[in-house]
């Protein structure tokens, strides 16, 4: 075992200079954690002029990422490129066809083609690793392979990206807009110039999408996420989910129902007091429910480049010591199919925001169509300004004013039928706001 | 691979028969996970008859737990009798010696054989796994070991036991003292008839000896942990926390220093907006810091049959699968000697709560004490009942009353020799309170 494990590193962006750095900052310890060296024997990228400030002289370079993979001087190719198709796909798919490990951080790679890729890797018996494509430095995904073998996972849930929550806090802390705090992650370089991925949710579906394969041994459904973003959060909403004891999270939840796998995500109410609502700026957290440990709880970086390096070199290790793990935790034929629980169908408390006609009546009306439904209500919030009952003492103004209500648990369906009753009866003076509520 | 790993778990209580059920439970995906069937074939505890709800027909029953260490029928011994000595030493040193993989939740036999048994499971080429031992169910031991492989830690603290949460999450809660919440500890079996292990800090001690050598690559030095548990900890002092903006809990720390590694175990204040001051009751938590992650934080049960089980389990899995890690994270030869940094050098914050004569020049000699000794105060808190100031309006009578500092970073010798002083002035009408601060 003294033989050193020599990676080729496709992809030299913010990750894969800090893996190529680390793996050099950190080779005693490595050699001593893995059992023998570990050393980067070629890299891939392309724009070969550019200064990384990385000693890549002993180093092969490839133009091409996929003879890289194939290339004699390399045992485990390290994908940072990016992208489900494309280079990216086809440089994993060939490493894996010739026999190589693939550790990689493509989390839209593997939703969309996980299990092919994962069938490759058993085939010839290679490790295809992808702890940095879920929760950044969050070693979430050994977790589940492996620390929770014994137990029986119910849910899983998380803040799975920090675009989104560095938005939402500090709407939160600040009163601010989405578009206004969006314009600052963007100066600061947390979200893209185009940040639609992120903000609506996409992001944190593929990572969902993974995790839910993980914790429940099925087979991995990308398309069978619900998904809705944050960009229609208001200030209003935030102001009244800190009044009502909550916090606004964009997550991703995925669990078991009688109905099959329900996966979901969306901005949430989750109660203040929560390990989760804590995590704030682009900090990520995850919560696994079991049966054995009832709640675990993960709270780290997301991303990055050092955190996301420090997913990868851990990957990295296990490879070197020959530590190997079926890619989603068991052998892919093992995987079940998933049953799809309809979002329909999910049921939960809701926080509902109203814009409604400030008249005599509104109110009963709103009551009555949710009581069709069998739709029970916790609390009723509706706060006019102190300007509006002055000019309107008797509240027969018929101006917009915000209604707000929380529901016991209730179907999606049955909240949407009688949301459309509301509409229909002219109740509505704007298309509602509906959060749903996340227990802990 | 198809053949089963065969199990010999010596102890049957409360964890060990947890691990048997959940081993029958979970067989068809633990098969799954670790590539071949995992079965107990042996059992080993000192009383036959009692009933503990288990199939154990076809297993072999071992009166002697070192003998069921040698059996033939066993590939992996289960250590769950616990202590540092005796049948549990024997059990494993025999399991070892005979060329099986050990699986122990026994933290007091590791933290004072650690280095020894790491040495003897090295040679013999087997596994000594005891992710149950540092925090129950949160997999800290794993997360140590493989998963920040790549990055340098700087500090590892957590709430590690969850009795002294318990009483210190009830105290806070309620307003109730030390001694009352103890007795309701003990009422529900969250605490022994002797709980001075758990109160005094010393089982938190040993749990933090074994963070210690994981995360800092050095053997373990359950010695150098200074220890002061939560007994002398006041309702009074939990107010004054509050108000203060702190929680207290009972913290393990061990940090990296100029000094070398500091490892401490008392009473400490942390920020309520800390994720580690959200942790109540009788749950635990770890938080490292290292260079690529900044901060890392778990949080899950610490203590319960299943939860261990679920450790337990997670390692058997390893075992089986053929994954194989160095007990510490690296060979034994590569753990360095510990140069301890002597507490009286630690510097941080302090809340000190004196009790002092209630008369002109008590305050001011207070801070000369401490100005002496380049002591900077952050907060002065001192409130007097309105009774007393109704009764004294002068202040002058002498009376015992409290007087709270909150220091900026001082040397825990500058801070008991400016104590001693203040003593010696007779400015003091009760020992001091001491409690440390730890920044997040």
């Amino acid at each position: 075992m003294t033989q050193s494990l020599r990676l080729g590193v496709a992809g030299l962006g913010t990750v894969g200079s800090a893996v190529v750095r680390m793996v050099e900052r950190r080779a005693a310890t490595l050699t001593d954690a893995a059992g023998r060296p570990i050393r980067v024997t070629a890299v891939s990228a392309r724009d070969r002029t550019r200064d990384r400030g990385l000693a890549l002289a002993d180093v092969a370079w490839f133009e091409d990422p996929v003879a890289l993979a194939r290339s004699g001087e390399v045992d485990c190719v390290v994908e940072l490129i990016g992208g489900a198709e494309g280079a990216a796909r086809a440089t994993v798919e060939a490493a894996l066809a010739a026999g190589k490990h693939v550790v990689t951080a493509n989390k839209a790679l593997l939703a969309r083609h996980g299990a092919a890729l994962a069938r490759a890797a058993e085939a010839a018996g290679v490790a295809l690793a992808f702890e940095a494509s879920a929760a950044g430095g969050i070693p979430v995904v050994k977790t589940l392979r492996e620390a929770l073998a014994g137990n029986r996972i119910s849910r899983i849930y998380g803040i799975l990206n920090g675009t989104c929550n560095y938005i939402l806090s500090r709407m939160e802390l600040e009163g601010l807009t989405f578009e206004a705090c969006l314009k600052d992650a963007q100066a600061l370089g947390y979200a893209e110039a185009d940040p639609t991925f992120d903000v609506e949710g996409y992001d944190t579906a593929h990572k969902l999408a993974l995790l839910t394969s993980l914790a429940f041994g099925s087979e991995i459904d990308a398309d069978g996420v619900s998904v809705e973003g944050i960009s229609a959060i208001t200030p209003l909403d935030l102001r009244m989910a800190d009044e009502l004891g909550y916090r606004i999270k964009l997550l991703g939840v995925a669990e078991t129902t009688p109905a099959g796998i329900e996966q979901r995500v969306h901005p949430t109410m989750v109660p203040k007091s929560s390990a989760i609502a804590q995590v704030m700026g682009v900090t990520n957290a995850v919560t696994i429910d079991t049966d054995a440990l009832r709640e675990l709880t993960l709270i780290g970086p997301g991303a990055g480049g050092e955190a996301t390096a420090s997913a990868v070199v851990a990957d990295i290790a296990d490879v070197a010591a020959g530590r190997l793990v079926p890619a989603f935790g068991r052998p892919a034929a093992a995987l079940v199919h998933p049953r799809r629980a309809e979002m329909q169908r999910h049921e939960g408390g809701y926080y509902i925001r109203l814009t409604v006609h400030d008249r005599p009546g509104v109110a009963a009306g709103v009551a009555t169509r949710m009581a069709e439904r069998d739709i029970s209500l916790e609390s009723i919030l509706q706060r006019r300004s102190e300007n509006a009952a002055q000019q309107d003492p008797h509240g027969r103004s018929g101006v917009p004013v915000p209604l707000v209500l929380i529901t016991y648990a209730a179907t999606e369906a049955a909240i949407r039928a009688s949301l459309d009753a509301m509409a229909a009866d002219g109740l509505l003076s704007e298309p509602p706001q509906v959060i749903r509520i996340e227990r802990d």
